[in-house]
């Protein structure tokens, strides 16, 4: 379990929503509400587009709560595109190459969520992804190799209908083991200009994930905060899980369903479903462990 | 460019040679004098047998000179065999998963070197690892892969012919790539119960290797030390770069050379023959990239 | 608020009472039940004595349940006399020189608490601390000058009168700034033979501060585990919060009260008093700073 | 010993002088060239004048050379000024809190050098401290009491004057308690709007302290940089070691001499004389301390 949001909007300075709204991601790495696990403290990252050529990504493997560089950067970074993730490692290590988000080339990717049985898939996922980007996973996350195949599958051309591939990739797989339950996500996309949003599970109730409504919404968290009060129609938040517990602010996103924002506020919603890839894993291929 | 250290004999509190030892490991993390590269800052680690089962394993990317938990495990330790590695990173992250001793079971690897074009190489040889073992493989260096290739050829059974099939199909595939002098190392295994090690390099001079020559050889690094005045012929140190400046004190072991030190202080000498593995890396096997 | 734990008993492994133990001292780091605060992920420490003299300290920043050196050293270090300490920190920096245990030659000390209003009351009990001492204090937490004032105050003479002046010197200096509820706090010091343990507040309830009542208490804990079922009466556990639920095995010490463990499971309780210290502070004795 | 560097003229990415620059000073915590230590891998420091209130400051305890998020921030954060620092702790923790640059309200100090018998005078040099002040010194550096001391002294007002005073004070303590040498500096203080920096020894040679001469000197450092040939006769460069090795671009610094850096490119230079305060400590003055 993760937490994470994504802001695409005016430019804002990124503690606004990190550390001065109301139960912000921040505040959710130490207190969560929803889901299975409150502390999300296993290291955080941001991923902002600005000044310089592609996106920056801050990663740390410190808890976000008590991090005093995150607190200087949110206060002088201004964007009006950003991502931040809050950690709770399930099995791999603590270290930055496994914080989220992930980045290639202007892309930049988080999750909340895993993949069931990923020891045991990961092998077949990693063969899957293009030969020429097996190099570039440099930790040990499922979320990473999740980001690697949606970019064998097309990411950079239409990113649902790579994540569909991509997770219908891992319930064959899933399935090839006898692994249940195989996808459990919300995913975060953005290319600098659009952020996409999936919101899925294999069985059962997926990770929850709102948008804000609209401008009022937003509004509403910051009563007193004239920047926020200056917020137009252009400005959209997507979290998974809302920042305050105003009712009526927030607008849940519905099982098995991918969302789109692009710039002017606009938000598309369509269902997402995945995409069997009969091929995509050889599993007929000899074992490459010599004979001698 | 790396440097380690392997003791083998009395138990010793590891101090008496990371710290105390003139020009010791800890010291050679910031001045070594051997190689490439002066400074070993990017993290290191220290392997033990003792109390509890199996290796003790303590790893952090802090330089090794400036660690105070390193200082106070040092002076707190105490073993009959001990590893220790301090790590000059080329290309892969400084990260815990990624420092030496690396380990599997009652086993611990170091290494001093590289393989070249490993960015190139690493789907190849990650596939040619034991499917069992893949998904422990947590860090991105070349030293971990190969330590997962030694286990998939045996190493439990024969390290040093284990690690002359791994040096085989990392030169194989480094051939079918086109890229020359594949492997440089030194290589130190232990299982608890006896060391190995391996100077060998693909072209050119491998990694420097040192054997303590006799007893008096370690003693006379410490006149002043009443426990190594202590000494017995039953103990022996293998270092990649020798301690103290002292002449006559050490034996440099040959290129492509493999040792093996018995409890006892018995040291053995082989030639290191890497083994080719013809079908080890399966070049005709079809991309397993989904056509879809 | 943090949390801690302090073993005087037979040799044990340190993981049997840090992860082994049902809802141990590792697991209240991410989910403590008692007090205020459910998290204490801003580090962590180990103290500990055995081989080598005086005690070994491991101190490290990252949340006790995600670090896998503890976790290792736990499972390879046995020890008769150990603390361990998760932190919450309040104001202070998260950094290893503010962590707990805190040391000066065989003495270590540990608290779960704090001093109201130290940023106001620092300069004060700074200048109280033994000028001796004072470069000795290298982080920036209230725990730190507490243990260096009960230095001053003859810590090693007697503890509970040193702590006892302690508390008395920054009531007093917390009432001549109007600071209410000067001190809350459990502390916890060894020297290495015997543990004191300390619960106390100005104002309110006191911390929470539990020993183990008696060895049925602790081998009822694990009756599965052959180790602590071979517990004898020498044994004995002072904990900040009980490590099972099981109602009986826990001892509450009481308000305002000292205990002295020592070697054979001898527990002693005693009232504790602070005293005032009008002359701790001689505030007509000549600074040091140079006459020029 | 340190290296430090400050950029103030045009915006500039950070990262053309931090990792673009031949030799700059990411290179030098790695190989530096100048003074006693060539290694500074002990944390670094970057501070900047930009987007939000302030100065930011992103602190690390990683070497320089192996921090990712450093990499990363240098090529996305722009700014017209800014202040690097690269350290090798002597003696105090490696810890966020000890590194550089320290902050105070808009200002920024850095320092190379040190403060002979620092642990002797510690505990003067604190008492010197404006006790409004005295909380907010959270590390164990002499630099950052240094700083205090300046900021006690009137830094906000008269920066060299409240150094030379801070110098005169801490030369004096040192006399009183029979310590030569006390002063080891080349000092760096800027405000957002100005730079000063000062090159002062006690004793013997000052840490080294440079100038770029002109603005044909910064271009010729990057013949085929686009944005560094339109460098203006507004933008200068300060640094303890020159970036590259061609003759003629750097102005040394004299020794006891301090500079001023205005916007368009003004440098002033002028001697700097350290002030003997007989009155800055009052030692008469009543300790805070209660009556009792």
């Amino acid at each position: 379990m993760c937490r994470w949001m994504a802001w695409l909007g005016q430019p804002l300075l990124v503690e606004e929503l990190l550390f001065e709204a109301q139960h912000g991601i921040v505040d959710q790495s130490l207190h969560a509400r929803m889901g299975a696990e409150p502390t999300n403290g296993d290291g955080f990252g941001l991923g902002w587009y600005g000044t310089g050529a592609g996106p920056a990504v801050y990663r740390s493997v410190s808890p976000a709560w008590a991090d005093a560089n995150l607190r200087d950067l949110a206060a002088h970074i201004e964007s009006q595109l950003f991502v931040a993730h809050v950690r709770a490692a399930i099995g791999s290590a603590v270290q930055q190459t496994n914080c989220h988000p992930f980045r290639h080339g202007r892309w930049l990717f988080v999750h909340n969520g895993f993949i069931a049985g990923f020891d045991i898939l990961r092998r077949d996922l990693m063969l899957a992804v293009d030969p020429a980007l097996f190099a570039e996973v440099q930790g040990s996350t499922d979320t990473e190799v999740v980001f690697h195949l949606a970019l064998t599958f097309g990411l950079k051309e239409d990113p649902i209908r790579a994540l569909e591939m991509t997770v219908g990739l891992v319930e064959e797989a899933a399935g090839h083991h006898g692994i249940a339950g195989a996808v459990q996500a919300s995913f975060g996309v953005s290319d600098g200009a659009s952020l996409w949003a999936v919101r899925y599970a294999t069985e059962g109730r997926a990770r929850s994930l709102f948008a804000s409504g609209d401008v009022d919404a937003v509004r509403s968290l910051h009563p007193d905060n004239p920047r926020l009060q200056r917020l137009s129609p252009d400005d959209r938040l997507i979290v998974s899980e809302p920042f305050s517990d105003l009712p009526g602010v927030w607008r849940e996103i519905p099982e098995a369903t991918a969302v789109t924002v692009r710039r002017g506020g606009v938000l598309e919603e369509r269902p997402f479903h995945p995409r069997p890839i009969a091929s995509a894993v050889d599993r007929t291929a000899p074992s490459s462990v010599p004979d001698a």
